[in-house]
């Protein structure tokens, strides 16, 4: 039987930010599923920032840009509603990096990995239980490695992936610093999100004025340095970084709707002196350190040792709008839209 | 008994370039060398880059910036011409980081390390078998890591440091690019300096057209990445990393002489893309692995598998010119100032 599934296509890749109109929603028609095939219902569905570096077609990276010709894709979570595959029964929950940006999606099963609706709300498995939490948990313990009585700074600290930065950092002992865009995250940051400070960047026109700020947070200096701003962030993150050093260098969401090329840092020559390091990552380098992430983090969520915070968006219809919030700093937590009810 | 030594003192701090007008010749008294001391007398001094820093009084660095009313100092292979201290005796020679710029001077024994003068020219203490020797090979095995059949670049590549790593990296199998700023380094680089491709800077206006040549000479991309230039070295390098790449960090020789800070490069963003490394590091942070890095280059060196240049000038009056000459690309190998001769 033939399924007719809504879903999001490109209009035109987006120059700068991305607005409403570079998205259009069209109506597809999906076949009858094969043998081996499952038909998926996405429930709920993720936004995330390196979806703006697939709409560049002119920069090569280490995922092909999307196609104006097929619907965007990206991760989410959807309930398998008819199965050719052994592995999967009607009714199954599973996330994947597919069924994005759309309410039905065909799968083979490759990639699929069910979840347990009664451990976690499903949309969990997309924050703070999915890539988001393995980017920040595998950023934290491998490469920045604080010391308890270290000093950790977090950009980004209430989005997805920095405030489980954040969280995680503090159950090991570090001071935690974090930087946000609205006094209302500052004060959830100080309140709920593991930070011992908290910035509002708005509060600071340029670099030298929030170093300024960093500085007098961190008197010993900055440990380790979580990366998800870049610009003015990284500049004053490396004016204030301590010998020894690490970033991890995660995202630099200030940069990704540039018209061109940004100068970088005029004060990377501090990594030398300061015997720092920077490592740059993708999350899938470390899948498989999943388990012993899930393993980890799922009890101290399940014991409220953590807390995460969800941007909801209702219906297909609101995901540019959900994407489009991540690079005006809108959306407080993960972002998350949702596509379908959790059962039909 | 007092010893009448001629010294060099700046003049006043630099602008912009170092010039010969900076300097200044004195003479200084040193009184009678009191129970525990040391008398000792230049033989070899070197220059550094690194030097150009602590020659700028408005940076907070690693390590305190020269005071207008003391000598220069730095790295020297001097012989002990009296001793009051039990560890030494007259005749011996001793490497240290001080001596250097001045005939003689007065030690407390701390930090000298005695040099056998039959193993290797006592120059090559300041060189191949000294801190630039420890820099190439600390950076070379502690971050690069290549392996055989991997792409090595390095920049600077006939200076004292970087020839060292492009023969120990083809030494380990790598293939090795390494830039330079004249034909006759470049045919050196070639015939003895380990290199498999040797690029003429010189010959590239920009970062772009440096990356074109970078990327032909890389078709499977840099693996490695071993950085003492900076500016438009660092932007082609990043454009041309390949998943994983370690870049070591050790100088960036191309800034040091900046009026003002100068933009970093606008690509750092392919360091997360990419999943690379950036590790800055000073010498110091692996003084504990001089006994590992003498054991395996030492050999190599009295076996004839690894070659090195020195650009020696005469004279102590010599020594500014051969410190300016490090900015201006005109030193073919370490550059090293003769103070004395070997025996008086």
């Amino acid at each position: 039987m033939a399924t007719a599934s809504k879903a999001i296509y490109l209009k035109a890749y987006p120059q700068g930010l991305p607005r409403p109109d570079d998205f259009i929603v069209k109506t597809v028609e999906l076949g009858p599923i094969k043998d081996g095939e499952v038909l998926l219902r996405t429930v709920w569905m993720s936004v995330d920032p390196y979806m703006r570096g697939r709409m560049r077609p002119d920069i090569k990276s280490y995922i092909p840009p999307f196609s104006l010709a097929e619907p965007l894709d990206g991760g989410a979570v959807s309930e398998v509603v008819e199965s050719r595959n052994p592995g999967f029964q009607k009714g199954d929950y599973v996330v994947a990096f597919q069924g994005g940006w759309k309410e039905y999606s065909v799968s083979s099963g490759a990639g699929l990995q069910k979840v347990d609706p009664r451990l976690a709300p499903l949309s969990a498995y997309l924050g703070v239980l999915g890539m988001p939490g393995l980017t920040a948990w595998a950023g934290l313990n491998q490469i920045m490695k604080p010391n308890a009585g270290e000093t950790v700074f977090v950009s980004g600290a209430a989005g997805a992936v920095g405030s489980l930065v954040c969280q995680l950092a503090k159950l090991k002992g570090a001071r935690v610093i974090g930087s946000a865009g609205s006094k209302e995250k500052c004060d959830w940051l100080m309140r709920e999100g593991g930070c011992d400070v908290a910035l509002n960047y708005r509060d600071y026109k340029d670099a030298a004025a929030l170093t300024k700020a960093l500085s007098a947070a961190a008197p010993d200096g900055v440990h380790a340095y979580f990366e998800n701003v870049g610009g003015m962030h990284l500049e004053a993150a490396l004016n204030c970084i301590a010998m020894g050093a690490r970033i991890a260098l995660c995202g630099m969401i200030s940069l990704y709707n540039s018209a061109g090329p940004e100068p970088g840092p005029p004060n990377l020559v501090n990594l030398i002196g300061r015997s720092a390091l920077m490592q740059g990552f993708i999350v899938s380098i470390y899948l498989h350190l999943a388990p012993q992430f899930a393993a980890e983090v799922a009890p101290l969520l399940a014991a409220g040792k953590i807390r995460f915070r969800e941007q909801v968006y209702d219906g297909l219809a609101e995901a540019p709008g959900a994407f489009i919030g991540l690079f005006h700093g809108e959306n407080f937590g993960k972002a998350v839209v949702r596509v379908g009810p959790d059962r039909l």
